[in-house]
């Protein structure tokens, strides 16, 4: 595939850059970037030429750079084999692979592991190819049409999670495929998080926007088993993952009418999208947009239930793609600048005490013009 | 709560073994096996004494020993605070945390980092405390109520996936978490795999039992979208999933009769898993009940698609509790030796070219007495 040539491309200037002779690719999330495919085994990415193809079990990948092997200790032989030199300097993935499986790897090249190996590809990640912008609208597509359903399955008396258990399964049967990656041990989820009042609010371990008390300590985010009652917003966040790709959208249900103030949060919350796509363009500084956000909902009297209560996310946007949590943030203290071809989910989000989460989340493309919604539905709260 | 004392006084006895002082936990699988919850922070583990409990984010542990910190960083300021030695010779979880962030914990603390935290933490989740094996035997029984509920909601002309939504469906209603946490990055799926006819014996990256080819390349394992037809073995295996453990049973559905062989085989694995039920005592050899396995399959003429069709594992059960992938293994060269109290998914499992897979899968708590089944619900075929 020649989207494929257009990475590896990216990816040697990046080993290149980094003073590298090679990358070697082993998780299932860069395996999927570099080959369109998670199969069990290696990349081996050389600064200049074909990258070569490792492979532990049939997967499909055949032909010229494909090598079957039994373990990753055979690689050395067989780049001896080809006459492909042996890297005196190679970049392995520092924050993928597990502390065992980097000691493993880097024994396996009698050269320097230098480090940077999974920053390089995260920074590719961050700004998709040709074939992954068509692939980002047309699952930013299919989830801007799952939305509208979600209302149809609620019936008044529910709980959060008896919702959200109908909501999963609108989204299974239109074709999610339910698993979203997230890089990192550290969060976790199942299919997304419906918080519904208060617990919009609740502390998470887990580094979402908003968290949610969860069902069960050992899972501590997202739908508590609240009953859905009058007054209540639910914000519903459940990603869209077509493809093996990730947009994120949420919407805002209330249960009957809701708390002015909640309105009018989320009006301020659509004006902060309209703003930052508008200023959202390649060269921008990230850390300026998540400002540009604060001062809004500062200016319209709402910086303390901006992006939490309690505990406050300290971003109001991140890259999204084959993982939930891709480059860029927009966030404080962020270094990242906008370039084409991002794809960011816009989330800024105020929970409202006695009321619940509002807001909107979409999913939008950085152009030369600025940013395209890649999720485009009704962003209204919508009323059950 | 007190059997927290229990691991902890477990895990002490190996952290002495290993020579070390201390041991560190900061990944979500083992601040849950020791504290209870998953939250943001560490546990630090003494060789002897009381731990230590470093929450970055309020997560409801409080008391004596619970200390608030911004970052890990903080941690040796804090044990000399309160007059506790620093480590000397740290342990921290190798298989566990990311390299990168191993190299940050391993700089924290003044002392030499010794191997096998991930190992020493694996080894004690693996026999269950008295209130693990309450908790196990209550995920079983729930496990075993849902599986009867799956033929309700087949309808003749699915697909493999629509009646897999709809079976997820029945287990989320059920009150299942859904998230079954799998160790390690290489290893990936969603809910549970819905194996039909001859995707059964489909090659997958993964290392289940049995993988099928999936619906995405992105996520090649379960079911596929094929059409269910007439003739058809399906093997349902959605992980019971309740208060944060796991137990694994599977039962197989025939799409009307099945091929007289189908019905052998699956006798077959009933005989196997009542053999290894008799056997299975604290002390034997795991790899001899594997052996014993291929015994019986061979001795039934069932070699050649035991376990599997092109590709074979190598293993007829496996550990389960917070993760699906717990010790001990029953596999070929597996050193592990059973302990009363191992709970152990057993899944003796035949695939017939033409059919599928059949075979039953259980969840199996190991006693002075022999193995006692954790998931009991009819091990024979269901006719749909």
């Amino acid at each position: 595939m020649d989207d494929l040539k257009i990475r590896w491309s990216r990816l040697q200037k990046r080993i290149q850059g980094a003073g590298a002779d090679a990358l070697v690719v082993a998780s299932n999330v860069n395996l999927f970037y570099v080959s369109g495919r998670v199969f069990m085994g290696h990349v081996y990415i050389p600064a200049e030429g074909a990258p070569r193809f490792f492979v532990r079990r049939p997967c499909g990948l055949e032909g010229e750079g494909v090598f079957e092997v039994r373990k990753v200790e055979q690689i050395p032989d067989i780049l001896r084999d080809i006459g492909a030199p042996l890297p005196e300097r190679v970049m392995v993935e520092d924050d993928d692979l597990t502390h065992s499986e980097w000691v493993r790897l880097a024994a396996v090249f009698p050269g320097k592991v230098v480090g940077g190996g999974s920053a390089a590809l995260r920074q590719c990640r961050a700004a998709k190819t040709p074939y992954e912008v068509r692939v980002m609208k047309l699952t930013g597509a299919r989830q801007a049409e799952v939305i509208p359903h979600y209302a149809a399955v609620y019936e008044p008396g529910m709980t959060d999670q008896q919702w959200s258990v109908e909501m999963f399964r609108v989204m299974l049967k239109a074709g999610g495929l339910g698993h979203f990656r997230i890089a990192g041990q550290t969060m976790e989820g199942f299919m997304g998080t419906i918080l519904a009042g208060d617990n919009g609010g609740a502390v998470s371990p887990y580094d979402f926007a908003l968290g949610g008390a969860g069902l069960h300590p050992s899972l501590p985010v997202g739908q508590c088993g609240a009953p859905l009652r009058e007054g209540m917003s639910v914000m519903v966040d459940i990603p869209g993952v077509f493809y093996g790709y990730i947009t994120d959208c949420s919407r805002i249900f209330g249960v009957g009418r809701l708390a002015q103030k909640a309105y009018d949060a989320h009006q301020v919350s659509v004006d902060i999208r309209a703003a930052i796509m508008e200023a959202g363009r390649p060269g921008v500084r990230c850390e300026d947009l998540y400002q540009l956000a604060l001062n809004m909902a500062g200016g319209a009297g709402l910086a303390d239930c901006f992006m939490g209560g309690a505990q406050k996310a300290k971003f109001v946007g991140h890259g999204t793609g084959i993982v939930i949590n891709e480059l860029p943030v927009l966030g404080a203290r962020s270094k990242d600048v906008l370039e084409e071809g991002m794809t960011i989910a816009l989330e800024p989000k105020f929970v409202i005490a006695g009321t619940g989460a509002v807001g909107v989340e979409d999913t939008l493309l950085v152009t030369p013009n600025g940013m395209e919604n890649l999720t485009p539905c009704n962003p209204e709260i919508i009323t059950l």
